[in-house]
């Protein structure tokens, strides 16, 4: 395509963080044009994603049409279409309907999906994660689908009724907590009212960590101090808990040697990522979460014309010191990805070396409810309600356009003060119960799908 | 269940405008208690739902969930599930998931779907139509894809790429005409300079009418009024135009004697209306439309507890001179009579004879796109900016909850003066070509289906 053009086609897959940000970082070259590639039409500010799984936010907050963000980027085509497939030799990818789209410099960043540690055909469909928009509909209809289960099966034995009110995240990295926290204040504060067999505040959130301590990423105390706000939350924190089976009614656990069973209808999986499989498309060597080891300045070994940024990336940071560290799977490292393969692509047109990726750590982050956080800022470290206001901050400011950062705010404040969640729509989807029956006691006709009554 | 409770049960089947109403109107009765019973969590603001299919409002902006709205009316239970079957004499329905539910009144609101005049298994799939938030997420992922399409397809044979900028709607009743004024409105203004290789402004938006003017219930000079907006958007408006066949490529139709052939990839249904199955559980006369027939205090037949509501209902609006009239299908009317129903219940229990429903006629208004819409109030007829900002006002006002009226002004505001609208995320699904693709040419992997490349 386009192969009447004589600038340099710079092909970028993925627009997430990282991918984004190189793109935006080659806006002003005009000897260079930008073939960008998502599966999906938005660029999605994740670390939000949470927030439209448990209602709180609506998807068009937290998601962009890549497009509209690059209207003004006359350099730059988007494409909505899969890649599935890549040839380094003939230097080109090969998209799922077919066509081919030819590259001087590609950028891979497809980022990362979930992994079930081997177990993802058995587990996945019981303990859904939480990594694009589709994912977070369906956690929400699951989480809500859950109470309103619970509300119909009142007159029900208890022992039938109790898992649908029994909520199980399992892994207590940043998501992890962060849904635990949240869903324990729907159960607690958003829905307290609005049942008349069950009582809501009943429901059990557990969060469950194979690890000795929640938020590994974050130094001992302020693990500790999460996880005393996570309690007093609600949130049940059992760590040392190691996941051995998942199913539809609940979920196996070996804890202090002994294997328990947890019966919960929603499972919630926030324990394992892996690299988006296109990393294996490249040939080249990959860690053990598939992530593809890159060279200093980010492309891999042996095609200098072919880079990897994000999550896919398993960079090290080059310290001034000589030494290295390994980057953090986090958006700002991500970004400055972006950033130096951007400014590596131009570097190389004008036959300069490639520059080694330094990562910036401005500390990390994570939210754990209402009012409550934590914060490491390097020397730097606190937590509870100054953390949270922080936290909120940097969310409102980091997220795209002034209308999101608007609206997020006012539904914020507004669910801060009535604790309410106003994106609680469910679309109208099959009930438990609903598919195998046809409507209609003396009648034939069949209800369409979408159908209210 | 619950049958220790001595209150009189009253059951209500969809929460509608009219089952909504209904179950307000029954708040203050002590010795009445209500179930409500939904297929879905949420009253939907039906008359906005075209904007949610065109991206202009997110769900939670025109959908609240049922049991938040009724949280503080202690006599009403909320449960969603579907009806499936009503037993009229044992005086309970039973539930798909083989529940029962017992009532002692029961009314049925489970309003109407879309009726493709006995083609549904052939032309539903290619033509969806707009009842349910469902319908309205595929109906934008199905508009904003086309678009994505054929920029993808930016070098195909033109016979390729064109059926996907071609838009037809079928039916010019008030849902095909906002439906082809905003997506005239999408084309021209809000896509404009999002794409590189198409001219999105080129789109086709094709109008078809079988009927001789578009807004039959209006009066004819607002029909033409209507149809001169439509053409200023940019709107191909063919009246006498009757759809007989419809695929996945395109639409035929029958004009002036004439078999034509339009190719198009994205076709609306707005054409025919069909009550609820639910109707015909009743084992009463319906007419051709499968509306219940009702008394004149909205019983049916033989069945004093058992009223029939909105859209569902065949209702005549009894005169104060002595004359009939039908009742149009229309938020105002199903309001109406859920109140009417309610009051018949309460004068029932008092021993006193029902009430015949009058219906209030406030006017009739369409909106066709920016600043065009016609209204007729009777004795007053007016169109273009005036009735646009008076069709703007009513909408807002009848808007459920104050946060949603304000979010809602301040999308429109914002679209009114930016020409964009925000909620235009397609969640990550299948795109054309993709789910029979495997991926990665060397790899056996697959990618789960939410996976953002």
């Amino acid at each position: 395509m386009d192969s009447h053009d004589s600038r340099h086609h710079v092909l970028i897959i993925g627009c997430g963080f990282g991918g984004l940000e190189a793109a935006r970082a080659l806006a002003d070259e005009d000897g260079i044009r930008i073939t960008l590639v998502d599966r999906s039409n938005h660029h999605l500010f994740q670390p939000l994603l949470y927030q439209v799984a448990t209602g709180g936010l609506s998807a068009p907050s937290i998601a962009a049409p890549i497009r509209h963000m690059l209207r003004r980027q006359r350099n730059a085509t988007v494409l909505m279409a899969e890649v599935v497939g890549i040839d380094k030799a003939a230097r080109r990818v090969s998209l799922a309907d077919g066509q081919q789209l030819g590259y001087d410099t590609l950028v891979v960043a497809s980022g990362a999906t979930h992994s079930y540690f081997g177990r993802d055909a058995d587990w996945a469909p019981h303990a859904p994660g939480l990594k694009t928009l589709d994912d977070a509909f369906k956690l929400r209809a699951k989480v809500l689908l859950a109470f309103e289960q619970a509300e119909l099966l009142a007159d029900a034995a208890a022992a039938a009724r109790e898992p649908w009110l029994n909520f199980v995240v399992i892994g207590a990295g940043p998501t992890g907590v962060e849904m635990a926290g949240t869903m324990a204040e729907i159960a607690r504060h958003t829905l307290k009212d609005e049942f008349r067999r069950i009582d809501p505040t009943r429901a059990q959130v557990l969060l469950l960590e194979g690890s000795d301590r929640v938020l590994q990423a974050f130094k001992p105390d302020l693990s500790a101090r999460a996880a005393q706000q996570l309690t007093a939350l609600g949130v049940q924190v059992r760590c040392g808990a190691k996941v051995v089976g998942i199913d539809a009614e609940g979920v196996d656990v070996e804890e202090r040697g002994q294997r328990l069973r947890i019966p919960a209808r929603t499972v919630v999986w926030a324990a394992g990522v892996a690299a988006s499989p296109l990393g294996r498309c490249l040939d080249v060597p990959v860690d053990r979460a598939g992530r593809v080891i890159v060279e200093p300045g980010l492309s891999i070994p042996g095609h200098p014309e072919v880079y990897v940024v994000g999550d896919l990336a398993a960079a090290q940071s080059h310290e001034r010191d000589g030494t290295t560290k390994p980057v953090p799977g986090v958006s700002p490292g991500a970004k400055q990805m972006g950033r130096l393969a951007a400014a590596n692509i131009v570097a190389r047109l004008h036959g300069k070396p490639p520059e080694a990726f330094r990562y910036v750590d401005y500390g990390a982050l994570a939210t754990i409810g209402r009012s409550a956080a934590v914060a490491d800022l390097g020397k730097l470290q606190f937590s509870g309600l100054p953390a949270w206001l922080f936290w909120l901050f940097v969310h409102i400011y980091f997220l795209i356009g002034f209308r999101n950062r608007f609206v997020v705010m006012l539904d914020w404040a507004s669910s801060y003060f009535s604790f309410q969640r106003h994106a609680r729509v469910i679309a109208e989807q099959a009930l438990p119960g609903a598919a195998d029956q046809p409507i209609g006691v003396h009648s034939s006709t069949s209800v369409p799908s979408g159908q209210r009554t």
